[in-house]
This record gives structure tokens, sequence and C-alpha cells, in this order.
């Protein structure tokens, strides 16, 4: 199924059966988010794959109850990094010399400048850029599912405050920005199943300037 | 070409090679980019896609004077609402109901609850959930383009204000958010074509909360 046929097919799920994804497409789906590339490849968050029943039970009323939070397979939940550190760049940077096999320190410079950049910023800023860089993983992760027919259903309206202290990302640096539940549709239940799929229009949304 | 194998295959080319990418791979990047899911549906940017050389050359210096904004084949700038208005409400929600052949009106207790949270933000909320609805589209427009074996460089480094104006975004309650050349790579000048590519280990970037 081309990219193009499965995201006519997809839709934002609000109800779904509680079937079981396979291990093997989640995983797939999750490498597709772990490939996603972010500014200046920090990937500045962290992925969590909840399938214990009773967390999510925990979860849902932080995200107005919304159903899919319990009737979806697996619960992911992308939480970005509150702040560059230093030690963050340090992390960063020390794994890209290993992969790249180059010399220990060889980034310095441009790790000098690019956190000399980053942690300029206001932490508004800077969380906005974080959260910015989940939501390509999490955009990644989406299509990959849709190709796989899996349903994954992204929402921003939730409690995230009220969340990461559940989760304690506070503890960790982290700030949830996106929850994607993940499992398969429940057709029956759902009311917009099988709706027209509403966008704009190519006219009204690109302009050529040839 | 699985999207795993597409995205192994894809890294930021920094060097395009100045080739034309055929219209029909274009048209389907920017489907994908269409189809992508946002907050309520609103789609609150826009697409600007630039072949013209002249206007590219302008656009360099803004960008760091980066080769890829004049190698590549079609620049896509992606651009997002300033803010929400109720004009914007009511032009979507008009499009909805027609789409959907529901009566006029139809949806609009729910455009006004809709109107009544994104307008309580303040600007600078308004303008980073925008962006992010953007980054989303952007982010599908990526993966298609993977698997077509087209190249696609995200750049956010670039003088966004100077863009706006240039482009007279500003004019049009629009600002820049990313820009996104799209080509093909020029694997003899880019240094980067070629490397290992460099992502954290799942481990280090996923946890099961079973």
């Amino acid at each position: 199924m081309s990219i193009i046929e499965a995201l006519q097919w997809r839709y934002a799920a609000k109800r779904m059966n509680s079937e079981q994804v396979p291990e093997d497409k989640i995983k797939s789906i999750l490498e597709a988010a772990r490939l996603a590339p972010t500014s200046s490849g920090l990937q500045p968050f962290k992925i969590f794959v909840v399938t214990n029943q009773k967390l999510k039970e925990r979860i849902k009323p932080l995200a107005f109850n919304q159903p899919q939070i319990t009737e979806c397979s697996h619960l992911a939940i992308f939480a970005a990094w509150d702040t560059y550190t230093i030690e963050r760049f340090e992390e960063y940077f020390s794994h890209y010399e290993k992969e790249r096999e180059l010399p220990k320190g060889f980034s310095d410079s441009y790790k000098a400048a690019v956190a000399k950049q980053l942690t300029s910023w206001s932490i508004e800023k800077q969380q906005e850029h974080t959260a910015k860089q989940a939501y390509i993983a999490a955009s990644f992760a989406m299509v990959e599912a849709a190709v796989l027919q899996v349903d994954a259903s992204p929402m921003e309206g939730f409690a995230m405050t009220e969340l990461d202290k559940l989760m304690k990302f506070d503890q960790q640096g982290l700030k949830s920005v996106l929850l994607l539940p993940i499992g398969y549709r429940d057709a029956e239940s759902d009311w917009q199943t099988g709706l027209k799929k509403v966008r704009k229009h190519q006219e009204a949304m690109i302009e050529y300037l040839d």
C-alpha cells in the first residue's frame, strides 16, 4: 500500500477495540520515530510505551477520559527535554563520535557552537524547540503505522503537568508533549469511522512560485 | 521500498545537484503533507513551493547561504498562521460542513468551543501551536519523499522575520517556520553522503512500561 493510500485510510480513531498490535509492527512504528531527523541530530525527547492497563487507567482522566487511552494496544507518550543542558550535549556528542568512529573531542567546536546557541534561548523557546523535534518523530511513527494499517491518534489535549507528575517526567527533565494511542479502530462504536476525510484543497493550501 | 529502508537511506542533504524532481513526485510529497492530521483539522498553515531560481537566490542569504536553497529542485516553505482568528475558524468550518454535506451551522457549538479555547492562548502559544501542526505536515512530506528516493532537508535555521518580509507573509498573517529543500543529493560535493547515520539506540530512547 502506498503512503498516500495509507494516509487516505488513516484517521484519528477515537474508539479502539483493545486488540493487541503485534510486537513487530510496534517495533517498526517506533523505529520510524527513531530514524526521524531532528535539529543537530539531538533527538531531545524520550518515548514511553505504556501497555500496563492499570497505568493507562490512571492516565485516562488526565486526557478528558477519552476512551482510546485505555482501548489502545500501546500508548506512546512523547516527552521532550525540558531544557538543553551541557550534560545532554556531552552525552549526544560522545555517542556521535563513537558511532562515527571519530576521535574523542572531534566535535568539540561544533558542540560548543550548538550549546551556545540553544542554551541562549529562553526556557520557553527551548521547550518549544524540543517539542517540535518530538513532533517530527511522532509524525514519522504515524505514517509508518498507517502503512501497516495500524491506527495512531495523536492527542495534544491532556493535563500535561499532572501527567508529568504521575509519570515522574519532571524528575527526569522531561515534559510530555504528545500522546499517541496505537491500536485498532473500533468501527462500530466510533462515529467518525468512514466519514469523508476533510482537508483543504491543494489550491487553498499550496502556492507555487515559478 | 519499505519506509524503514527509505528512512535509513535518507539524510539531510546539504548539497544538491540541481536536478529537477518530476512533477508527479512533488505532487505526492505535497499530498502527504496535505493529508497529515492537525489539531481539530484546522491545517493552520500554507506551503509555498518555490522553483523560481531568482527567488531562491534572494532567499539563500537569509538561510546562512546554505547551497541546498538554490541547488534544490523545489524549495517548500512552511508558513504557519500567526494567530487564530474567528475568520479563520469560519472559513474552516464552512469548508468542513460543505465537504461532509452537513447543514450550515451544524458545527457551530464545536466551532465556538475550539475558537474560545485557542484564542484564549497567548499569541506565543498560538504560534507555537500552529508551527507544530506545520511540522507534522512537513514530516509527512519528508517520509513520502524518502520512499520516492527524493531528498528533503528540513531547515529551521534561517532569518524568519526577514523571510516573512521578503515573501510578504506578514501581510497574509503567516510566519515561516520551516524550509524544506526538495531535490537530489550531490554525493560528490556533500561530505555527509554515505556517513553512518547516528541515532540513539532504541534502549536509550524508548522505555516500555508493561
